[in-house]
């Protein structure tokens, strides 16, 4: 595992100059982002440098010999969804309680496109900005997991499924497990016309949850509803509305968020089909939120804030070079509350 | 106003190690966080740099002549309480945008008391680590507004009331506009029990808040009741709770932010008071959750993203050398929803 801390670079200005064929104050000006150079001259450096992979050495390690003191993460999402479920609040929360213990901060920034989250972490690594960072939101042959398996690369972490981490290290949920929980419970309680209201398609966690509804469903005999929305509360009511305007509406919805799940809620009011005595619902992952409606949400828990600080803690171990693992966090499990019930007819 | 691009910094380390009575190594062993002083002299010289406005000179700015690229925030939070509420996630989302366009990142910290949020704003000044820093949560008389008025502080922006700003420049809303506003409109449908459910007392947004709602409650002869609360969905259940349980019940209710309001609609809804024939709510901040509730939330709607943005950006004006100037934001305003409609007998 590559640590900030493993000795000296070898790559220097001049190799990157003697690579680049220009001189070496032309690759000074690239790598520090002065003019002087061609946009061209400088996005070959740049690229050069990355390759040979190159960081900067004395000046760099004058200022702060060992750390930065401080973990990236960088997320290619729009900003305005962020705000809207709890998840990404209470999993900073998380690390940020276990950063705050070793007075390491948190350095993160948002990105329009999955193209400019690698020009993020390349720049992160070249100017030495943190110790090391965190992956979420990892996609089916992700290319940031390819470019941080790479010698030299900065220490990372990926923050799920093992079977999207490569040779990274991973903290993960059993998502599957979970997803089969809730679908047993759900038939137990008699409904056989069981919605999933899932997530992005292109996340690794969506296909997963995917997969495992699926699959229970088939096994229990029954057929499957997937509904896609962006984990959104207008798509949550859209997807739900849709759902029940159809001829065979589903009796039991599973939500990928609280929010999506409470905006399901607000439809079945609306709509008068009384919860749960109609119509049954499930969130996930549970929060304040699902607490504190009425009814109240059943759900499936998982301790987000603590999943964030065990997430910060292995990256910790990445960074002091520990050895690669895959480790899985507390599984979510249900927790029945007011929102679900046995299906109409079948009691 | 102070720019980290100010030209070369005065104070050296030899001026340090004079003033202190230490050699010139021990001055820079305690500066760069190495071992080979005591833990007394360290304290006295990181002091005495503090209080002669030292920076590191030649390894600093040779690493990055001019910036950083990142922005500093430090909340003196429980972390756990940061992610119940949406403002915070909303508030970060709207920063980002702004950074995003410009490459610049955010180092968050959440700190455990107000003592090492000096302490980590100190510390970000001598290590140079951020352009400029943000201050949230400002109480009455902040020692940070005192620490960062100071000649050689971090370039600041307070998010908060001009009353609290001090000579900083800050980004701040017109609260108690929206405050009377809210009131006048319950007090036209008749309300006379009217209940605000505040948020912590000694943030200077809250003061402001309370005086108004008092105010505007005087002038039109009525009677205040302010409810403490930690801004939590379990203390706004238990105000609600404990408000409709007294002799002269509120039939109104203005929450300080939206997921109190969703608690105090659940609380309502379980007690079988009719929302909004029985009982009307306001929430401020809006928020997607307050539009996806059963009935929708009437609130005080702030675009808390736009808000982000437009601190980023003034953020930015103060490390560029602005004008310190009182910045006001949009007012929030009140949108009428589905959660209030004229006092319960006074049609």
């Amino acid at each position: 595992m590559t640590s900030v801390s493993d000795g000296p670079s070898r790559v220097t200005i001049s190799d990157i100059a003697e690579r680049a064929g220009v001189s070496i104050g032309a690759v000074s000006f690239a790598l520090n982002g002065r003019k002087g150079v061609s946009d061209k001259t400088r996005e070959r450096v740049l690229r050069i440098a990355d390759e040979m992979g190159w960081a900067p050495a004395s000046a760099a390690r004058s200022l702060a010999e060992s750390r930065t003191e401080t973990f990236g993460m960088v997320l290619a999402r729009d900003p305005r969804n962020l705000g809207a479920e709890s998840f990404y609040m209470q999993f900073l929360a998380g690390l940020e309680t276990e950063l705050a213990q070793r007075g390491y901060g948190l350095l993160l920034q948002v990105v329009p496109s999955r193209e400019e989250e690698l020009a993020t972490l390349q720049k992160w690594r070249r100017t030495r900005r943190v110790d090391g960072v965190l992956l979420m939101d990892v996609t089916l042959d992700d290319p940031r997991v390819e470019l941080l398996a790479q010698p030299n690369a900065l220490p990372a972490l990926v923050v799920g499924d093992p079977s999207v981490a490569g040779t990274l290290s991973c903290v993960w949920t059993d998502d599957a497990s979970s997803m089969e929980e809730a679908v047993r419970y759900l038939a137990g309680l008699g409904h056989t016309a069981i919605a999933r209201v899932g997530g992005l398609a292109h996340f690794a966690h969506t296909r997963i949850r995917d997969d495992a509804f699926t699959k229970q469903m088939s096994r229990l005999g029954l057929s499957p509803t997937v509904l896609r929305t962006d984990y959104t509360a207008a798509e949550g009511a859209r997807a739900t509305r849709e759902a029940l305007a159809s001829s065979v509406a589903p009796t039991a919805f599973v939500y990928d968020n609280d929010i999506m799940a409470v905006a399901g809620l607000a439809v079945a009011m609306e709509l008068g089909r009384r919860v749960p005595d109609e119509m049954s619902l499930i969130a996930w992952d549970d929060s304040v939120l699902c607490e504190h409606t009425f009814p109240r949400l059943t759900a499936l828990s998982h301790d987000v804030v603590a999943f964030g600080s065990h997430v910060a803690r292995r990256l910790f171990g990445v960074v002091d070079g520990a050895e690669p693992g895959h480790f899985k966090d507390s599984t979510p499990v249900l927790i029945p509350r007011a929102s679900t019930a046995p299906a109409p007819g079948s009691a």
